[in-house]
């Protein structure tokens, strides 16, 4: 029977990305939930895997033809020196080599040769230096696909919240948020809840933005002219949708099953109680493509990077989870 | 050999206090760390005893006169009529009646009667509407005792934290926030946990304002022009203080055990995390006051106030932690 197949981007070459990939495969269970490729660079990979010892073996691979029983399936996408490349100092072959898999992901999905992508981390600094103008990851998929109402998920076993506003300032938050921006972010939570994870009546809860959520507008007043007024909106469209809650306690609720999802109206706010349920196993989804893509939830950690100490716990849920929505979206539309 | 004798003040007559008081003392350990007494009414305690089925007897008792074997000994401070008070409905009479016992609980301290008090939930508004303006308990604790230096700490056993700013709204935490008060609250926070919490060293981390801690001021600077003034300050003072620390990881690496409290900069910044690992368990503690003082982390909860669900585990956790903090204190200065 035939398998997903998805896509592991390497991400930054001198970041944990290779070796957190073959650690992965090291790991693999027998009867895997898909099949996974590397869109990579079979020079760097060898480079980590002999000097941590890895006996895994790993060959090229091209899109239609058969893949390898027992070895890991690299998509050479660049030609890096392994000789010339230092851990921790991407340059700016090493940046364009990293855009280049995220490309080719996108591309082999559309063609139907992946079902989705799993990407390890991307250095900021270094897609901005080599000319890329993007915040980051997910804005650049956003743009190779066309894509405008996107969002973030974090994504555990036991929470998932999604940001309406990220990387700003904190006195900045009040001014960013907008009726209509959490409008927009309660719809595509509840697409993606409903059909990427295959929950048929999402719960999402939405936390206010001040402390006890405003107590009455005795510290703010958001909650009523801002927040309240899109969730009223998203219950008018159907959705199970209630808040604003006090922020402190709207995120035991959710982690003890009461949400599938909370609305989170900043960075901190979400990714503070998301790191302490999931630091090593969380997953970073982006909601509203038309591909699907997850990601490591940590950074090219280039203090560890060639160190042996990299934890490949994130990629493996990142690679089951766009497995497990690659199968749902496809059983959603047939 | 003498035990600390800690107070648990009633709190507000209609909330839960009474019912987790009588809990409390039903599942008293056979050897309890301290004696404890009630400072409140015991019309209301034989209300809530009653209308819950409990068997615990209880009996009024006064300062200096030996404290019973088998029964609670509550010191009778209000006069409040049982038939007219309803569970969730405070009044002008029951306001007055729950200072009192915080009235009552700090002169016992000062004459020697009691060696601290954890506190039981009261209303603000009403407290306010009584005519009592101070914010909350803590406020008006700083002023009976003439404390200037007071903070407030939530403490548990895998994270405690103290906060910079508390109730005010999050536009307005950046303008509040200032270097000498960060310092400040850096010495509070060594002294409490050296002296009142026994730890000879404490090493203490302070959190950011901004999302990755301001990534080199591209979303905020608060961190350069604020935050790490202070820090350097308190480090000059020979205090293990560092940061600031991007938020969302902070508070993984204090809980488990890199730090001994995080200072924090926000209300929800560090409740979000404490209330995730100490939603049942948590203690509020105020710090630099002359006399011991404990609290329990929710408030009156007068929506299941006489329902008999109400759980007395902080309760618990407040009364231990007054009988180390006043142990330790007296242990610190002989």
């Amino acid at each position: 029977m035939a398998m997903n197949t998805i896509g592991i981007t390497m991400g930054c070459p001198t970041g944990i990305g290779p070796e957190i990939i073959l650690r992965y495969f090291q790991q693999l269970p027998e009867k895997p939930l898909c099949r996974t490729v590397v869109l990579g660079d079979l020079a760097v990979l060898k480079k980590i895997s002999n000097e941590l010892n890895f006996t895994i073996p790993m060959v090229s691979w091209q899109p239609d033809t058969p893949l390898p029983e027992a070895a890991i399936p690299v998509v050479q996408l660049s030609s890096l020196s392994a000789d010339a490349l230092q851990w921790g100092h991407p340059t700016s072959s090493t940046a364009h080599a990293m855009v280049n898999y995220i490309r080719k992901g996108v591309e082999f999905i559309e063609q139907g040769w992946l079902d989705g992508i799993a990407t390890c981390p991307i250095s900021k600094a270094a897609l901005n230096s080599a000319g890329y103008n993007f915040p980051g990851h997910t804005e650049m998929l956003a743009d190779l696909t066309g894509s405008s109402n996107f969002a973030m998920m974090m994504a555990g076993s036991s929470l998932s919240v999604t940001l309406a506003t990220i990387h700003c300032s904190l006195s900045d938050v009040s001014t960013a948020l907008s009726t209509q921006g959490i409008l927009q972010l309660i719809r595509t939570t509840y697409n993606a809840l409903r059909i990427d994870f295959g929950i048929p009546t999402p719960r999402i809860a939405v936390a206010g933005l001040n402390p006890h959520g405003g107590e009455n507008q005795l510290f703010g007043s958001e909650e009523l002219h801002i927040i309240l007024p899109a969730v009223s909106l998203g219950c008018d469209e159907g959705i199970d949708v209630a808040g604003p809650f006090p922020p402190d306690t709207v995120f035991v609720k959710a982690s003890r099953g009461n949400y599938d999802a909370v609305i989170c109206m900043y960075h901190d706010q979400g990714l503070i109680p998301f790191k302490l349920l999931h630091f090593d196993d969380g997953v970073n989804v982006t909601l509203g493509l038309p591909i699907v893509r997850t990601s490591v939830d940590h950074g090219t950690a280039y203090d560890i990077a060639g160190k042996g100490i990299a934890n490949a716990e994130s990629l493996k849920e990142a690679v089951k989870l766009a497995a497990i929505i690659s199968y749902n979206r496809a059983s959603a539309c047939p």
